[in-house]
């Protein structure tokens, strides 16, 4: 049992949104992680997306002693070593690329490693979650998909739609990510992801970062424990290599900002994404999930299912780096 | 027979997508047209299109003598008697919208009246006419209809797919147009229109243009003869009210524009749109229309038919007119 210690873990949550500044990640750096995936862009077109990115080198710069930008899989190593957190720059949205092919090598260059084909709504390249119709990957969609393997881009599909993440993972020539997503089995919401989506996504050799995002769990009356029975149900389903972390906290946010989240400037009427009238902001999280440090109950309540060890590791880390290091590229 | 003076009638052409300059004018205005509708975009972002909408202020004003900005439809009658030509500026995308219902405002504020919702591929708004899947009108295309119908900008298909045409129509609280498209029994083109759209558009007060671009009237030998039969026939089909021309001659454009065109930047895959690999490039006019003072030839061909001169005014131009004056804010 002495390979059960959290601390000596990678541990790795592939979707964190929150409003960033130093002293969160001193806070994540104590809970023990070692990576965080962070957005750049959820309905920004290139030049929102451009100023969002540059204010992270900075922000790097000012902050080398706790924070690392990671390029290769390999930094996250490094991170672990050094004590600090590795941070992955990445896209809610394609929306960045406008109808631009070459802008996809630019965000690369410029240290973005994941993009999400589509966040909610329809786009140039595919349907969104929240779409009656999904068409599935476009033309542009589809030239998108060979470019980020081209490139070096891990293909994200949390907020897509079941067509465009059918057809992204049958033609994507490497595994795909769905960062923070639940199995619509453990809680039905258009944000969750289908048994067939899974399935795919899983033979395709791509992971799964279970959400913690209140809607998406089912509430924060929900339990530790049902939470992790189904962590144990769906890894053995779809295998021990395909199932991680992405938490989707939303920490330091004004009220309204969930209105950018949902609304973005793309309607005026009020649109609650998977909120409901009584409800309407931010959600209340489970107590056993609060902030980072969430996931030290988290790891305790898999120890009370029969994972072994190397299984722990997978689960809370070991299989993100896996697949950063088989899709990311390697600059 | 007095009536049926071609001078004498308000010629509207309603897409020419030339390389403008002030000797294209002035053919235009000697070739007795007094309004085109003129693109500030096709794949173009909001910077780059409001980059283009820019260059036509400076135009406008160094050019008053011959062209005049028009922003409501009366501004015809008044190019018309002053022996100028009209300008309608408009988008063959809505990609310049991005994400940003509040745009429509902005570039209707900017002067422009007419948006083509989709060009060619998928959008955030709907489906292009050369998808193999259109979803019809997205979450934000039902929007981007209401704020179009509200600021008073004329909603355009001619490039989009059957699905979003369809729905746009049913949903648009204000008559449509395609601008240039032909029907599908004329020629089978994936440009082209369905009789159930050209139904739908009739009933909804739109007017479709007939266009002459060559691969979207079967080619260059396509006779002036069956060109206006056809015209007869799908005036008396549709009704006289709902036809009108929009050309997209396209005059004074380096070979290799042509590329953008069908290409953008989505692809590095050669796309060669509705041309064949024989003939890859711009495609040869009829003899009967190689630039504006082919209106002349048409109105030739249409004077053998058995139209009124009332039918001949308003295929010419009025039908337009109308549609502009229903669907252009008063401003």
């Amino acid at each position: 049992m002495n390979e059960m210690i959290y601390d000596e873990m990678i541990i790795v949550d592939a979707l964190e949104y929150n409003n960033w500044n130093r002293a969160l990640f001193e806070e994540t750096r104590d809970a023990g992680l070692s990576c965080i995936h962070v957005t750049c862009a959820s309905w920004e077109g290139t030049q929102a997306a451009l100023e969002n990115i540059s204010q992270w080198y900075p922000f790097f710069r000012k902050n080398e002693d706790l924070i690392l930008h990671v390029k290769k899989a390999s930094d996250i190593l490094q991170a672990k070593a050094e004590g600090k957190i590795g941070v992955v720059l990445g896209f809610q949205n394609g929306s960045p690329l406008e109808n631009n092919l070459s802008l996809v090598e630019v965000f690369q260059r410029l240290g973005i490693r994941i993009i999400q084909l589509t966040y909610n709504n329809q786009n140039a390249i595919g349907g969104g979650c929240y779409e009656k119709n999904d068409t599935g990957l476009s033309r542009f969609g589809r030239e998108v998909v060979i470019e980020m393997n081209r490139c070096g881009l891990l293909i994200d599909l949390s907020h897509s739609g079941e067509r465009t993440c059918l057809d992204a993972i049958a033609f994507s020539q490497k595994p795909v990510a769905i960062t923070h997503a639940n199995p619509s089995v453990f809680h039905k919401a258009a944000r969750n992801k289908s048994d067939r989506i899974l399935q795919a996504l899983s033979e395709n050799g791509g992971v799964l970062g279970f959400v913690l995002y209140p809607h998406l769990i089912g509430g924060s009356r929900t339990t530790l424990e049902s939470f992790c029975d189904m962590i144990y149900q769906i890894a053995n389903r779809i295998g021990i290599d395909h199932v991680g972390f992405g938490s989707d906290l939303t920490l330091n946010w004004p009220e309204e900002h969930v209105q950018w989240l949902r609304m973005g400037r793309w309607t005026y009427t009020e649109d609650l994404g998977p909120a409901s009238p009584d409800q309407p902001g931010w959600p209340e999280w489970p107590e056993w999930f609060q902030d980072s440090s969430g996931f030290r109950n988290l790891f305790k309540g898999l120890l009370e299912k029969e994972f072994s060890a190397q299984e722990m590791k997978k689960i809370l880390g070991e299989n993100w780096l896996r697949l950063f290091a088989e899709t990311f590229s390697p600059e």
